[in-house]
């Protein structure tokens, strides 16, 4: 059977998160895999490379699927994309790959963006797409606290309690900070980079990040954070509305 | 009675446009004036720099109010955000104004943004916030033929027949194109500046050129059709989902 690979865009909002939920709840991989069985008789079953949380967004996804048919990347990304209608998911491209490639232990790189919006006014257009925080922040302050969390560490600390990975020691390879203009405001856009990351790292980074912001945390306190290796430790865990998944590498270009 | 300005963010998705309707639809200026109304009885009447239609966003609409006490201008902004909930309109800034400053008359400038993303996936997050055009767009094609439209021009052929302004004649200043990456595609942005614009201008316009880029028209038949002075001669009317009113220019600083 050909296998496919599929990069996906979704508003994660309207989700319980990307994996198909036991008890029928809407899910990101339920409504591909529902437009996959609109082309050939089902079931399917799709591996993702992250499995994002209720309300976290995609705009790189990728996924594998083996189908029977040999399908043109081109006409299989127009099908799925009229059956995912309407549903807020989108195939941005499909590639053909080896048998051998898989979604999510092929990958070597996962990259997250999260969007946080400094502004007291509610947000209109980005309702559920950016987390709004109405104090103001120190950018320096927050790239200070970020440097001690980059490389090799044991990061129990902001991992979920929940986390099912083996082991909570990732190497964190980037985490980027910037600024830029928003109505009323300012946007600060975090990049994150890592071969992969552990459950809720994102958000409990960026979560204690905001409180070194805010000024209530100094960065040094980030350091002491992640050395006490306990969750107890870390700072609040942000809301999923700000937090895309941007994209995934492999050891070889696939779309 | 003291006299304020607002500066107004709004999606413009569930609204039958700014103006406030007889038929009970809802209205931005509605929304606005029912969240006046909570403060300080009414009823109230703002008026707007730009009356948008349905489906047209506002990222910097102004309208200034008259109220009977003397507010301090960031604690109404504060009032009012808490009683527009959870209509997606937000009040950016409110500042106070002299008594003959009107928002419309006393604009001598409206700055707009038009949002296309080329590409063949339906648009998720940017469902409604922008116009999605599946062909290939030649840029510097709809650059010419924006060229035709600078300067002082006769815009009867730009103008919905509806158009209630006295004379057709205006002076457009600026169109500029810009493109930039977007995921699946490229996202292409119009932004139009001038001291006051024709009822639909700007979608008669960006509708034209994209008809440019897509090589339908060449950039010469953007200055036929201006010539013609005739609505009929007008390339389709784009959608409102990609318009944002972004900034209203006023002699003096207001917010």
């Amino acid at each position: 059977m050909p296998r496919y690979a599929l990069k996906i865009e979704y508003n994660g909002a309207p989700f319980a998160g990307w994996q198909r939920q036991a008890q029928g709840l809407p899910s990101v991989q339920g409504a591909v895999e529902a437009a996959l069985a609109r082309l050939e008789p089902g079931p399917h079953t799709i591996a993702a490379a992250g499995r994002t949380d209720a309300g976290v967004h995609g705009w790189g996804q990728v996924a594998t699927v083996d189908l029977t048919r040999d399908w043109q990347p081109f006409r299989l990304s127009e099908a799925l994309n009229f059956h995912l209608r309407p549903a807020p998911v989108a195939i941005l491209a499909v590639a053909r790959v080896a048998d051998d490639f898989h979604a999510r232990f092929s990958a070597i790189e996962r990259r997250y963006l999260f969007r946080l919006i400094e502004r007291r006014a509610p947000l209109t257009h980005d309702a559920g797409l950016a987390w709004r925080v109405q104090n103001r922040l120190d950018v320096q302050a927050m790239r200070d606290g970020a440097a001690h969390l980059i490389g090799l560490h044991d990061f129990t600390t902001f991992r979920s309690t929940l986390c099912q990975a083996k082991s909570p020691v990732k190497t964190l390879d980037e985490i980027g900070i910037e600024e830029m203009p928003y109505p009323g405001g300012r946007e600060i856009r975090f990049t994150l980079r890592a071969r992969s990351f552990l459950h809720n790292q994102v958000r409990s980074i960026v979560g204690t990040l905001e409180r070194v912001g805010a000024g209530s945390w100094t960065a040094a306190d980030v350091k002491s954070a992640l050395e006490a290796r306990d969750r107890a430790a870390c700072g609040p865990v942000c809301p999923p509305d700000g937090l895309y998944l941007t994209g995934v590498g492999y050891p070889v270009e696939v779309f």
